[in-house]
């Protein structure tokens, strides 16, 4: 695990995005220089603070540190998978820990809406998935790959659609909540119910949206950030483990050994436990994800999941407030990097309707292949 | 700076490599996976070790794992472009320092001879380069890019075409010693004259081999390093800095800002001097570079280089043995990462014929838009 002296060292100066939705005439340039420039005014820094660079989606790093004008000392460019937002932020972390730079800025854009791009199959740019060897299969998008493992899951344990269902609802709610969401108008779990397969036992609103946008967040090093113009949110903790050896093929336990493992290190790093969290931001490009997370994560028994989401649990409200911002499902689906953003707003205070009171503690889950979690903190231990 | 603290607390455990040439039906995975093979039973190390993965120019970290059966905690990729090799082992180090893993496995393959890889333009899978925007006036591949830059250093300071041929000369020399090496025979000054022009005033000979190859580097902390089968070889220094606001047009002053700051960093981590340095690995793509690099890095005066690389400088025997392995001009290209073994390999004293006697410190140098250095050393401080 990450080094505990690494709590608190690190921490988020400022946050940016676009709008979200259908952006015609963009490309991820542009989309993550407007995000880049809303962070740096965030955080009352310019362009000249920047010397550490991570761009992702955008297809070169080269290109855009010509096209804003920067000479960072440290740069880089990682692949345009969701699991790389967090793995991203953590890249960060390391380099200013290392002294490579004192200041990052970590800058996605994403045209894939206007632009048409595929998740899955031949069109697939980012190598976002489908399950290689079982392609002639059907299993032809990350989709197919979440629907079979619901299904397994249901299998395993009972887990029903309708369960499904409560997170759907209750990330729609937090939507509407947030005027930067995609989609906001209520839902119920008949609408779920009733919305079409697209790759049974999945419906439609058990999908993530594919909107454009753009988001940047800027970090450094928790002392330079307490002089800069908003509350530093810090880095409590971080993790990562891989479960590669079978990352084609559906794995039966729904990444459950590098969920564990993960868990037990962020939790040790940050000096708190899954009890301290104030809300979580789980990584739902389908909602089963939500489910794989928190059992993995040890929020509930394995197998309770489904039974875990009903009654409003992950609700504003209720026990795990989840997505505030409306999450992939009904915000945008900014692979990651717009939840990580919810969380520092969250942190700060800044989320207007869909706040959570006195939020100290904000977890960000990716359940993939390569798992990630970062714990945010309005202290640094 | 990287923080002087992580001087020699990193180390090379374990390096491999494949043969080099055309090496038909082979994919970068293949090529990949045996390196990394030589590479542990160099180490002595076996698979379950590795703890950490970062592939480069093979395409997709996670089949790679999936095709090892690893499960690293800590994985990622970098592009295949040739800044990436010390980029990437710079990162490992960092995430061996943050706790991210223990032991991390670098592995790079090269299917490009016989796959039919382009360097520039529109078959270009790897952002290799070519001058983007200036591409309709002929700037279509990275050889151009560095022809123009060679054209404005012989205005500026009268350097000559036959000082690169000493280059070229003095590296064929060291791959006639090189069993590993693709291109053996010796040649002579003139023979650099005679051979064609690619992009003039750059000759054939000056331009890198393309090749089929892997090459894999594992890397530990010290402490484990001390107890596995070979003598570590410590990092004592490492550094990066860009220049990416022009990387686009040739810079008129050869990368020099990048260079310097290079320097100035890698030097005051490491705890020694440019004079210090019993051997040199200079990424050579094209000859030029080998000019940019020596002037850049303050072994000789700006627009000295040309007159530096005469008399045999260069070669093994002169005061500053460089590329003895043949580097990419005569041994294969690589894309850094065989100069990086090469490094390891002289320290350790492995390298029979051509050997540099009593190789206590040997310096990775990268000229590109983004540059980097790497110091390796046979003690940590």
């Amino acid at each position: 695990m990450p080094d505990k002296q690494l709590r608190g060292r690190i921490a988020v100066a400022g946050v940016g995005n676009t709008a979200f939705g259908k952006l015609y005439g963009n490309d991820p340039y542009d989309l993550g220089a407007r995000a880049l420039k809303e962070a740096l005014a965030d955080a009352g820094l310019s362009r000249d603070d920047i010397d550490g660079l991570l761009v992702s989606r955008i297809p070169d790093y080269q290109r855009f540190g010509e096209m804003m004008g920067l000479n960072p000392r440290f740069a880089g460019i990682t692949p345009g998978q969701g699991r790389m937002s967090g793995a991203s932020i953590e890249l960060a972390a390391m380099a200013i820990h290392c002294g490579m730079a004192k200041t990052v800025a970590l800058v996605y854009g994403n045209n894939g809406r206007t632009a048409g791009d595929r998740y899955g199959g031949e069109g697939d740019r980012y190598g976002s998935g489908g399950a290689g060897p079982w392609f002639p299969y059907g299993m032809t998008s990350p989709g197919a790959v979440h629907a079979i493992m619901f299904q397994r899951h249901a299998h395993l344990y009972g887990t029903r659609s309708e369960q499904l269902a409560h997170i759907a609802v209750a990330f729609r709610r937090h939507a509407g909540l947030n005027p930067s969401a995609v989609m906001r108008d209520p839902i119920t779990v008949a609408d779920h119910q009733a919305s079409r397969y697209i790759c049974e036992p999945l419906h439609l609103l058990d999908y993530c949206l594919i909107n454009d946008g753009g988001v940047a967040i800027v970090l450094t090093s928790a002392e330079r950030a307490r002089d800069l113009r908003k509350p530093p949110v810090y880095i409590r903790g971080f993790a990562q483990a891989t479960r590669l050896s079978e990352s084609y093929v559906p794995p039966d336990d729904f990444w459950r050994a590098p969920l564990e493992a993960v868990a037990g290190d962020v939790y040790a790093m940050a000096g708190a436990g899954r009890d301290d969290m104030d809300a979580l931001m789980i990584y739902d490009n389908f909602s089963p994800t939500v489910l794989f997370s928190l059992e993995g994560f040890g929020f509930c028994p394995v197998g309770e999941g489904g039974r875990f989401v009903e009654g409003g649990r992950l609700e504003l409200g209720g026990r795990l407030p989840t997505n505030t911002s409306g999450g992939h499902l009904s915000e945008s689906y900014m692979q990651g990097w717009a939840l990580n953003v919810e969380a520092v707003r969250q942190i700060r205070g800044e989320c207007g309707a869909r706040q959570v009171t006195d939020a100290g503690l904000v977890q960000y889950i990716c359940a993939a292949p390569l798992v990630t979690s970062i714990i945010y903190g309005k202290e640094p231990s």
